[in-house]
């Protein structure tokens, strides 16, 4: 957190808001004092950065989720692009803008940031505070690699793989929104993910040519690999891995999984049980690219009509 | 803007949102379309990086400013923290809250944040898009500099200097609140506040030993010198420099001035005039570094009360 911390609080109070987070965190925030943060980005290695807002009543409502998982997905989320491009986690600055009815929330949501953050081994190097009407969590994550995995790498030939199994979130959310209690298992899906960084690190070391996490869902998210490498994916829908309760449908619709999809070159040998026994989450081999045709995306030869995988709330 | 960009538009309005951005931005825009920004940090320099938040009805409110100058404001305020670090910019990403009300105003606001990335020389290089119930505007900075200025260098002896002139912003937001006009003068001071990079790296390269900017004031900016650097900082009222119409008062407690406020070595000989040629605005000597006393600020000898110098709105 800098000086620069803005919070309506008047008096000390955004200070004292800020030194709770920063205790709440002990040696996970680093270097914070300063107008901006100070970072080495080790010698051959490039620096990938992006930012991700999870704010209330788009991304989530009050009363799904406790304090502390609002905090730990919002810095899931964000760490999940460093796990898209194969970047190792090196700083984390977090935006808040917190309404005045959560402010007895705050230390409960940096301790979710703070939980994430140690998840990925990612220090947190920044921040700000404002005062604002609805709870928001702008996140901003710094990675490096000396190799950055891009969506546009994907060739005819290749092989699309996904990890984990799909559909939870969507499921979660459809009863969220119903009124319904989600299953527990589709509701620590839609709460508290994980960026599959250590998986994509497996990944690039075995030849992976393009990724991207699924945030918008299974099908939009093949169809930005598939854009941007100028190719076409043929994904089999009898192999996409399904959530107890899920239907392919809702599988292939469902957003902010935060799962990878995968280019791995055919001739590359992959160990999907040695991912598994590592990581203790399938890999699935899903689909194939070919050479660019009509659809960028087809599921057993029918177009994908690319569903609004990410049901916003207005 | 990466393919996370979220916004409850349905349909591809969101695509097309993020599109009229880019198109606004132009070759400003660079390496969008991974989930992450790919950065080259040159050899031998460190990483400097800061996030800054500007929300609606906390740090500004609608009637007071045009959608361009609600974007150019918000990006100086954060390039301002570079500033402050004497680093050089290298890149921003712009998180957008953007309630249903403000759609129509996207492109300006764009247009206003490519403005100061322009003036500032920096490349826009990822973002987000997220629905909201007030405008919000998240800003990342990233720079780079083999020398960061931090806050705690300042030692007894040190002369501090401020760039400019002090009081513009708070009496424009007096006018505001009390739903008068501000002087013109004023108001360009709090809607068109400049990033001071060049001044600064001028700075730098005279020996400054610490920096800040001021956004919270004056007074409470040099008090957050005065505790990192473990001294205290005397400030004689008769020199700070004030705007037309403006008390000593509201001077040293106006806030996000954007100024520099700098501690340089009693012995450097700093060339006030050949400042003022080179950046069209004064540098002042308003004060010196003791050894530490029982108050980190004094002006004339009396304890600086570090009135809330960064009135904000509820």
């Amino acid at each position: 957190m800098s000086g620069e911390a803005h919070l309506a609080m008047g008096g000390g109070e955004e200070f004292d808001a800020i030194r709770r987070m920063l205790s709440t965190w002990g040696a996970k925030a680093r270097g914070i004092g300063d107008d901006a943060a100070v970072l080495e980005v080790p010698r051959g290695e490039k620096l990938v950065v992006s930012t991700d807002a999870a704010v209330e009543d788009v991304h989530f409502k009050r009363p799904w989720l406790s304090a502390m998982e609002i905090g730990a997905r919002a810095a899931s989320a964000a760490l999940s692009d460093l796990a898209a491009m194969a970047a190792t986690p090196r700083g984390l600055l977090l935006a808040v803008g917190l309404p005045a009815d959560w402010h007895g929330d705050l230390e409960d949501i940096a301790r979710g940031v703070g939980m994430s953050a140690d998840y990925s081994g990612c220090p947190i190097i920044g921040g700000n505070l404002s005062a604002s009407h609805v709870l928001s969590l702008t996140i901003t994550v710094l990675g490096s690699t000396s190799q950055p995995l891009h969506r546009n790498g994907a060739r005819p030939g290749d092989v699309i793989f996904v990890t984990g199994q799909l559909g939870g979130p969507r499921a979660a959310l459809a009863a969220f929104t119903n009124g319904t209690r989600p299953a527990p298992a589709h509701r620590m899906r839609f709460a508290s993910p994980k960026a599959r960084l250590r998986e994509s690190y497996w990944l690039a070391a075995r030849g992976a040519r393009a990724a991207i996490d699924i945030s918008d869902g299974l099908v939009a998210d093949a169809e930005h690999i598939a854009l941007a490498s100028g190719v076409s994916i043929e994904i089999d829908d009898r192999a996409v891995p399904l959530m107890d309760g899920v239907g392919i449908a809702d599988a292939l619709a469902s957003g902010e999984e935060y799962e990878l999809l995968v280019a791995m070159p055919q001739a590359s040998v992959v160990d999907v049980r040695g991912f598994a026994g590592e990581f203790g989450i399938p890999l699935t081999a899903i689909g194939v690219v070919t050479t660019v045709g009509d659809r960028p995306v087809t599921t057993n030869g029918t177009r994908a009509t690319a569903p609004r995988g990410h049901d916003h709330l207005a």
